[in-house]
């Protein structure tokens, strides 16, 4: 038998253009000599559909749609993810699905065992899990197909494991010949390897062959790596799909290829990889052609803007100069070498008439204090209206430009900076921009070396530099990392090394800043734990820092 | 036995401040002469805590502050709800928990079977159901001890039940004396004598007196309401605490009060109400002090003003008019009497002058025509930055004035009239404004009646009128409530007597505002589905509002 893993990039509830995709390459595989041919987890509807999954309108198209594939793909086998009705009378009203489709038909219907309810996934929320799930019979295998979290019972939260089953144990023991899985498991930094390793492992353990089919490309915050793979019943990968764009695979489970060596990249050039897809696919599945992006001469602008031109196409660009009085000489200069580089359409708009407007009309309520924040924030804001005065004009997008380091302590300007509708480095602390601009730069000078190199600053008022307000990033960056990804608290990170009164004052800080990260532009999740749907915290409240130990 | 009820308003993770405050109420609950005193769910972290149950420190400390309770608290019984720790190998690390302290010590500790995970809720997300929940005994009595949800078993989703078990049955099966449930139920309009009927059925279903303590108070989005209540072996209320405030009840277990009628107030008073504990306590339990409302003279900043007022107090209130050439005469003038009306500080900053300033730095991207979308936004963002740079200025919070029908469909500006830190109308449809101008007049005039009166305008071009854009209120507001609470679509709504074409259109621009909503400031609920924390849908779609049939 000869299996197609069709790695795809479906929009959330395009049924249309999802099944005329599905269709495109079922097509391929038929004519490859696929006997059957595997779409990932909710592939007719797009992951995660969230609240649409909700709704019944949305739940009855999509099975509609995987009626209509069934009817008209009659020789060849699908495995299909869609969301299915829960027929008990107890529960969720839907399940999380995969149909295997063949005659016209729906001859295979198996749920997901095990929802994920974490981070970015509310699986719970909207599912009813499957009791059991035995393997079905094509051709003369019992195949053992499993959705996504069903292969990841292994993983341990702290000492603790999740779930109590085993799903694919299961279906070994019950005599499965293959086992297939079917994903939409979202890119995080570095999580391929482990991926891999635990898919390869479920091969291995059960002595059986494994197909892994996930899915690819961008829905709001969350990329999908494809990556989609084979292993032999040595565990042993046989074959890998690309990383972030669609494929298909073909391999004869009667005559497996031999072992090869899986395809790695630097973790910096795989992060840039996720942020462009993510930018490419936000913007063309909201139907948007065109960014605007500020350009301070500082290295957060200039590597969203070479990002941009990556995802988009130079044309599709244009960059914005807003200088200030505040501004150097050299930042102006950058933001123009920059656009220069990059080809793209280049502004030059200076905010100081504005500003001078905004002082005059509001002089009796304002300080005249520039250091003032009230006084900083107005010319954020100018500039975050210029933007998008242009994007509306034009029918395009703001792209914001700041930084993971920033949003975690609220150094930034609630409708200034942070006016747009995607925020591509918002889950990028600043130490790893600095990687991406060399990344970018690798083959070609395309940052300026001086963006790169000087001192980081708002350029709000007179000589300011990041460091005068905040600690330098080589601290700030590890000690958000040991909060915000792995939970520690004043004490555990004041042990790595850090001061107590500063890891208390950063920690602080992020408490402070939620209200502003609540309005923030979603973002594109590279790390465990992002800003946004994956981390959910009160604004008013109190602080418990100065109750620990 | 003598029974209190405390029904308190904690502040999310302030456990210092809790602690005192319930010390204070066991205090008073003593003095009354009860022998058991009871706090409602979480009553030590607040509810919801969200992904700060997933913090250890947060959990130490509530853990901390459960032992300190039991300690200094020796001789009266105290029932108190908090995370405990899941001592099993698998699942969720804590559980949603009820402690029954006496005598220095947990003498009985509880989990919650039933976890929500829907809307608002996402239990599921922290914690791990119990497997059963027996009574425990005290003074001779045997006390079956739920938790919010347990008592719903009831509800219907649709046709179909969420849950399988009744654990408030099985307590009474395993010969309960007597049933406490302790709850953080929100509030949503007219909830409440449903969720009386619901304690009601338990007492009579089962002959045994039913106590049940709700959370007041508000924590960004979610408003309790409290009202506490007890109820007899007939099923017959004896005594219920007050309303969206603080209270403490007590009665005697073995001479229960005869029955009385429940307090009902109408659902627009209590929709007032739920509003102005909402601001209230975002507002404390943030630590800012004062507000500032742009007031147009329209009525939604009218009421969003007076309810400000009703929240805070006149001095904590700054009115702010900010007329451009579109603005009518009678805007100006309805404005200033509003805030003569309500005693509150008026300022006045014309935006002419800063309007004529953006059309000058932006000239050769404009277009110079009023109508087109960019020039209107600009001057909403303009009056969102005078508000925010006032409200930096002096340490205060920016409340918008937006309601819920506008945000549906986007007749909005991101980063201008959305500009704001809380938006109290923002579950409140335009329909249900007018109701609240007229309840805040019912026994002075403080809103102008012209302001009611005159037609609805965003007064950013010459002589709008929101029926220009948009279908007039009274089709727009039900079609709403129509597909955003019933989750129904074109069809169903079609057949109750509108327009398909407006429908459709209606729905299409609800999808298509999905990117403002994500940046909009916290509401507060009012309805079974406010936009926020509890609907969550992707941005980046594509539409089947074409494909139902």
């Amino acid at each position: 038998m000869k299996i197609a893993l069709a790695q795809i990039n479906p929009t959330i509830a395009d049924f249309n253009g999802n099944l005329r995709k599905i269709e495109d390459f079922t097509t391929r595989a038929r004519s490859l000599g696929a006997h059957l041919v595997v779409f990932p987890e909710q592939a007719l509807s797009g992951y995660p559909a969230l609240d649409l999954w909700e709704d019944p309108s949305f739940v009855r198209e999509n099975a509609l749609a995987v009626k209509k594939l069934a009817e008209k793909n009659r020789e060849i086998g699908i495995i299909i993810g869609f969301s299915s009705e829960n027929k008990a009378r107890f529960g969720k009203p839907i399940h999380n699905s995969a149909a295997f489709l063949h005659q016209g038909k729906i001859k295979a219907l198996k749920h997901k065992t095990l929802l994920p309810t974490y981070d970015v996934f509310d699986e719970a929320r909207y599912f009813e899990p499957a009791k059991s799930n035995p393997p079905f019979k094509f051709k003369g295998k019992n195949i053992g197909l499993s959705i996504c979290e069903d292969a990841w019972f292994d993983e341990k939260n702290g000492s603790r494991k999740l779930y109590q089953t085993d799903p694919v144990a299961l279906q070994a023991q019950s005599f499965a010949d293959l086992l297939i899985n079917i994903s939409a498991s979202p890119f995080i930094r570095g999580k391929n390897i482990h991926r891999r390793k635990i898919m390869s492992a479920h091969a291995k353990k059960n002595k059986l062959p494994f197909f892994y089919c996930n899915m690819t490309g961008g829905n709001d915050e969350i990329v999908f790596d494809g990556r989609s793979c084979v292993f032999d019943r040595q565990g042993r990968l046989v074959k890998e799909a690309r990383a972030f764009i669609e494929d298909l695979i073909l391999v004869d489970l009667d005559n497996l290829p031999s072992a090869i060596l899986a395809e790695e990249i630097s973790e910096i050039a795989e992060i840039k990889s996720a942020l462009i897809t993510g930018i490419r696919d936000y913007l063309s599945k909201c139907k948007i052609s065109k960014v605007f992006v500020g350009l301070s001469g500082g290295i957060d602008s200039a590597v969203v803007c070479a990002l941009a031109v990556e995802s988009l196409g130079k044309e599709r660009v244009t960059g914005v100069s807003m200088p200030s009085s505040y501004s150097s000489k050299g930042s102006i200069i950058d933001a123009q070498a920059l656009a220069k580089n990059l080809g793209i359409r280049f502004l030059k708009i200076p905010i100081s008439p504005l500003h001078s407007a905004y002082q005059e009309s509001l002089k009796s309520f304002l300080s005249g204090n520039p250091a003032d924040a009230s006084e900083q924030n107005i010319q954020a804001r100018i500039r975050g209206n210029i933007l998008m005065a242009l994007a509306n004009r034009e029918g395009g997008m703001v792209l914001t430009t700041g930084n993971k380091s920033e949003l975690s302590v609220g150094y930034c300007t609630l409708y200034g900076d942070m006016s747009g509708g995607l925020a591509p480095l918002a889950d990028v602390p600043k130490e790893t921009v600095y990687e991406l601009a060399h990344e970018i730069n690798k083959n070609a000078d395309i940052i300026p070396k001086s963006s790169i190199e000087k001192a980081p600053s708002a350029e709000l008022k007179p000589n300011q530099k990041d460091e005068d307000d905040l600690p330098p990033y080589p601290a700030l960056d590890p000690i958000l990392k040991a909060h915000i990804e792995k939970k520690l608290g004043v004490d555990a990170i004041s042990k790595q090394g850090f001061s107590r009164s500063v890891v208390k004052d950063v920690l602080r800080r992020i408490e402070l800043a939620e209200y502003k990260r609540r309005q923030a532009p979603p973002s594109i999740k590279i790390s465990p734990k992002a800003f946004g749907v994956g981390r959910r915290m009160p604004i008013a409240r109190g602080s418990y820092l100065d109750d620990a130990p």
